[in-house]
């Protein structure tokens, strides 16, 4: 971690909106951002239910002026404080991401914000332009994409290891939405969650993955949408053919309703010369095969390093890291980011590897692209993020 | 193995036609029939080459004079003889398959012929009616069917451990074409191997796994072929959706380009109370996890059975058994059959599980809607047998 | 984890004698205080070089006037502070372990001690007396035990899952001494690593693990000791009988010399009605087999739970979590019992797992009888903690 | 395979003394020796039950003739037949070896024997020197050592992959006596078993495994035997030192009342430039790790090979082999040796790989040295199979 080498000047002040219902999710956000002792969590709007909100706040040392009742309220009051929050992190339900992105954009404040970025195209392409205007940081937590092997994956196909690529095969396999279950009513609510379904709660991580890892630009894509459990308004199984400009070929499988798959998110990509593959349950390990060799067992913090997975590791090989420590990696790169725009330094492209407002929007395009292959017996679809306008 | 409860009344007389070449293929073949006991090898036309099947038959104690160098004279001389071969095993490229099993139907010989059972749609028909009113045992070589956990996966199905089955994953990788190899020329040869590249060698293995365990019937289908490595005339890559009639959805993966893999035929099936997987690479066990619950590690010959395992299962849990004896499996099978035919029982349709060439037929109908599909952009394409007529 | 249950009051402070060379520990130790927010760290004397220590503080963002040279002005000066240290993390070399830990102990502050807890006996006895006497909180960062999946094992065991225990096999398999290294100098150096080389380094992390999971008491052993790497001055590799006053069997085995193994600490434990297996690499489950029943797999967050698993659980099954998690739960522990100790409540006996300064001592116990029956032609030794004196 | 370069010029005959009741054993070895068509079973003396004797043969297709009700008889008609058999395989109980294996010896006919060899030492030695001074072949059943990958860690051992061996840890661990079970009585008494119990049952395939692969010279021992299972009369747990003639280290440990473990025999072996590992339960790959590298995943057939593995495996990588196979393995060799004794060539010391009568000798060497540590306290004791004797 670049922590240990360029001590940083400060603590960054983190606000939180959503997260603070029993729900999982905030609680991931506050583990990551206190992990490397970069952030403090000084500012909440954590419930639209204000009891909830403030209850939540104090379980987390909140100050209680700083436990706000409206993100509104909380956008206009931190920005007008000398001490105001440097980022707000938006965890609540997908319709709201864009709204609530815009209250804190607009105030000139970092966001770092859940997937999908948003229901609607349109709602994406304007947080894309708002960032862009307003020179913040927009972060989106595709969390897998901080895990030190899978940044060594990265680095693996950017070095040529796998030779030219030749095939992509990810998939997220869970079980998570098996039974019509309290407590995620707003996945299952299109109003709530968007037209798509498993594709934009786990899909656009395994969309995600891919691209971070490949590089790759995928061209065009074929989907095969499906609702299976009786009662889902949304699909829940999801099966795509994916084409790359280099000519490698793929698929995508990602499905809710598969008992006894806990978070099954795996990526294989094969080239000309070789092969690696990873699987988000044993993070700590690439298989990584080389064309007429036996496959070796690549472990983070062993033998084999690359710069990124090694500034990604904290601790000696064989000591497991996890998923909280993957999503600190996110954390970790955003305050050196921010660190670096408040020196003045050149600005949010130079290098960082967490995922950006235009990767959000990259993921609303393959949402919507595979809901026009679905809905079209399947055929070919264009899926060149290219068409959402320039740089993307 | 019904052989230990129903004494059989003698060995049975295997013939093979291809095989004696330095290749795998007969070798298994051989292994396969002699490990319980039931069948001698005593014929052959082991090779084209008039030395090499000499020497080949040498090699395997086959009387000098049973050592053909033609399959017609091979199959005329046998059904003369009073002790000639019950079956005969046809382990030759694929488009000679036909012409083969013809020439041994007509001499109403039994047939034990490798897949795909023939390179078009006219041949597989003719073979079908050609069985049928010849009244011969015609045993298409889905050796993986053979495996005990293939056949408890089945069971399992069948006795509804899974509820009703709403996905189905399987994929074949492999990485027998990352290079274009010597020796193996006529499987990129549209000649020899027919219209069919990877979906004909080891896609059809994955279809038929797929409708063995699930017993669903594969209704539609969408495919995208690809011929990665430069110089491949046929497709070496493939993915597909599958549709099937109660409405579960599944996708279809086959590669042989993907370095580091070697057999990797792996089958996931999930159903609304419950899940498995089992992979053939290490196949004495399945995961099986039910709704709620934690997966459990079943094992061949363990704590938990059913009546098709435990018959295809020879030594106890813990001792591995591999690829020969699932193929043995077939043999033994294929050998009660044609005593039971010998005898006068009813016909081969009484519950044997090895795949018959109606199944061979299949495969055949679902490699060429996978190509209509591909040359399609994708679009779905009917993939039901029964399309293909009576009884299919 | 309790902390989002009953919302502590404050965070605790704490200082951190070691660590701040480029070592691993001190970062750990470092994280596992953050994670859960309830530790912010306020001062040090990170190392005996005053440049590294003072460079070390301002990485960690200590305040400049509490980045100390020595230890014993720091636990002068925080004793003195109002805003003094809540507790310490001694980090150092083992044979220094005893003095610091006094120096704090006599202050009335509470200690975190890295294993193993002194080098000789009489200086363990010390110990626990001086901690006793103080009414110090004394904890000794056995890590493993506070993963989740070990105290999973250890509720398993407890509720009889498992029957009458019968046997034990515990290993900790490393590479870490397969060459002599710089940096690690002091580990191969009798003076500063104390008489054992291997049993105190990770043997004694072993023989914490198993006697938290089983509950067992250890009441011989029988050890064979080897310094197998030429120029080793201390044992790298040991094997012991181990027997237990119910009659039970095992043994254990450590070594530092074994390439391609990088932290394979792992235990079996089985029973009259069941086994268990769990492996630090992949921490986040539980192989439970049943008497007569296919083997389980357990997972954290999973179908399966017992109180103090999930207590120690933060993330949704699927989600791994790591060594740094469980050496948060340690933490959080410790700031529970601070915080209640603080609150003037009965002390640190009420149900804490963290382990305490009297298993840091049967863990020298161990270490000392191993060396004996080895020096003894691994004849059986009386190994029965008791022997120590009254609640050993 | 060596039948496949040099074509044999007959099949063996071979005759079975036990194995015929419902046993796995008799039957484990008929495949065997069918597999690759050297061998054929043609005589019999498979229960002491006349009837049930009657009916196995029958299963078997054994003539009527040669299904004899007494292996004195057999021995004697065998012997006087011009088409007697070459061998004969006793899968008798342990306390009758040395008695028919004698009556077999004495008339010049070939010997494959279960192990442990016998139940005292004096009759282990009995066997040595009758086998020598008859000149026939003498084969121990020691299966495991026909695995391909066991002769792979055995070659790569040899070729120097791992330098200077170091430390072997080696464990046998099993649940089929965690409850006393009808039709294993004679396991649990004493006069047919003989003195050891899971010792002599799966101790000696541990201990033979170590020696296979290694090549070390065992020179002391410490053990530990108990009996855990109420009512047993015999060990069924063990736990040992071992020290080699090298300066090496290492354990053993084998159980039998270990819920959930079915057939557990694993070795770990590290020198001082590598290590490997190999499991018996994914018998068709070993764990191949060299300093400082990351290890790489060796798999029969795959692209690192050595003569002994290449020699041993029929089929290709990817389709597994099993137990079956690596029993066949040493009925091959068995086969080769005795067709080059009959063609007058050199005699049985000429690279075969199959367990001898020395080796079995060597077992039960090891089996009275664990008896005499364990009744001394695990003091070491002299564990040098040269104490019995030259060449032994």
């Amino acid at each position: 971690m670049s922590q240990d080498h360029v001590a940083p000047k400060r603590r960054l002040r983190l606000g939180m909106v959503g997260g603070g219902r029993s729900g999982n999710i905030g609680r991931s956000h506050r583990h990551a951002a206190l992990l490397d002792g970069r952030w403090e969590l000084v500012a909440g709007a954590l419930s639209a239910d204000p009891e909830r909100a403030r209850i939540s706040a104090a379980d987390w040392l909140i100050p209680a002026d700083r436990g706000y009742s409206s993100y509104q309220t909380m956008a206009a009051d931190e920005a007008a404080r000398e001490d105001g929050i440097d980022a707000v992190t938006i965890c609540t339900p997908n319709d709201s991401h864009h709204a609530i992105a815009r209250a804190f954009i607009d105030r000139g404040i970092n966001i770092i914000c859940d997937k999908p970025l948003t229901t609607t195209m349109a709602d994406a392409l304007d947080l894309v332009h708002a960032t862009r205007e307003a020179g913040v940081i927009f972060a989106v937590t595709h969390t897998y994409s901080g895990y030190p092997m899978v940044r060594m994956a990265r680095d693996l196909v950017k070095a040529g290891e796998l030779g030219e690529i030749r095939s992509v095969a990810v998939e997220y396999v869970s079980q998570y939405q098996c039974e019509l279950r309290r407590g995620y009513d707003w996945q299952n609510d299109p109003a709530r969650a968007g037209p798509l379904g498993s594709v934009a709660g786990i899909g656009t991580h395994a969309h995600h993955l891919a691209a971070f890892i490949t590089g790759l630009t995928l061209t065009e894509l074929s989907a095969d949408l499906a609702s299976l459990l009786p009662g889902h308004l949304l699909d829940d199984h999801a099966t795509m053919h994916l084409r790359y400009s280099n000519g490698a070929r793929g698929y995508l499988w990602c499905t809710t309703v598969a008992p006894g798959n806990e978070n099954g998110l795996r990526i294989r990509v094969s080239g000309s010369t070789g092969s690696l593959a990873w699987a988000q349950e044993h993070p700590n390990h690439i298989i990584l095969a080389r064309l007429n060799e036996q496959p070796r067992i690549l472990s983070r913090g062993g033998f084999v390093s690359t710069p990124s997975s090694t500034a990604a590791t904290r601790i000696p090989s064989g000591h497991p890291e996890g998923y909280l420590e993957a999503f600190a990696n996110l954390y970790t790169e955003i305050a050196d980011a921010i660190l670096a725009k408040q020196a003045g330094h050149p600005g949010p492209d130079t290098g960082y590897l967490f995922p950006s407002v235009e990767d959000g929007a990259r993921g609303v395009r393959f949402m919507f692209a595979a809901l026009e292959s679905s809905q079209n017996a399947s055929r070919f679809v264009d899926a060149t993020p290219g068409a959402l306008g320039k740089d993307l």
